[in-house]
């Protein structure tokens, strides 16, 4: 037994949460928003619509276009995307540490006691 | 701006959240699983599908049928199931508080300064 969560910060509909998080991650290690989707197994129309969707609603500009270099372009992410990102995480890991306390001090006595009366 | 989230007890699958907790406080109203179904827009079938899913996931009875009386039936919460209800409202209200803190601390500042920057 444990907790499952969900989390996103909604300014009317979904803006940000764990699926434009992880597509920015690929796009800093990929440095390419067409690699990032197919890691993901997103079409890149898709993940476009993801980025933009997230950049519209939270008013913040994500990725650039990085322009010429041996490889040709590709995507990075702008000095107020990684600033933003890096709030999330932090947002997220404190999240992720409280929400699993609180779970516990409601419930794990109960499944506990569950446990050793089945056993 | 605001937090979104979706939280659930996981038991290899859900087990509990909002679906079958709105569902319990329907039966607690109206003395009937049928009648919480409807109120809910769903299928009796598909009420006892979530309810029984609940149950033997979390390894509690949460309902049992009543015998006879002027209605001819019915259902109501065991206590078991009474007392699983007390603890996830507690829980539930406690992670909304802390969910909405967190989520403050980390983006308020931030989005205000965007709302401040728009206008």
């Amino acid at each position: 037994m444990k907790i499952g969560y969900k989390v996103w910060i909604d300014s009317d509909g979904k803006a940000f949460g764990e699926g434009p998080y992880r597509l920015l991650k690929l796009v800093e290690k990929t440095g390419s928003l067409h690699k990032a989707a197919q890691v993901m197994g997103m079409s890149y129309r898709k993940a476009f619509g993801v980025i933009h969707n997230a950049e519209s609603r939270l008013g913040i500009t994500l990725l650039v276009r990085k322009i010429g270099g041996e490889s040709g372009g590709g995507s990075k992410l702008t000095e107020e995307g990684k600033a933003f990102l890096e709030v999330y995480e932090r947002f997220n890991n404190e999240l992720a540490e409280t929400i699993e306390k609180i779970y516990n001090k409601y419930f794990s006595s109960l499944f506990l006691s569950k446990k050793s009366e089945n056993t």
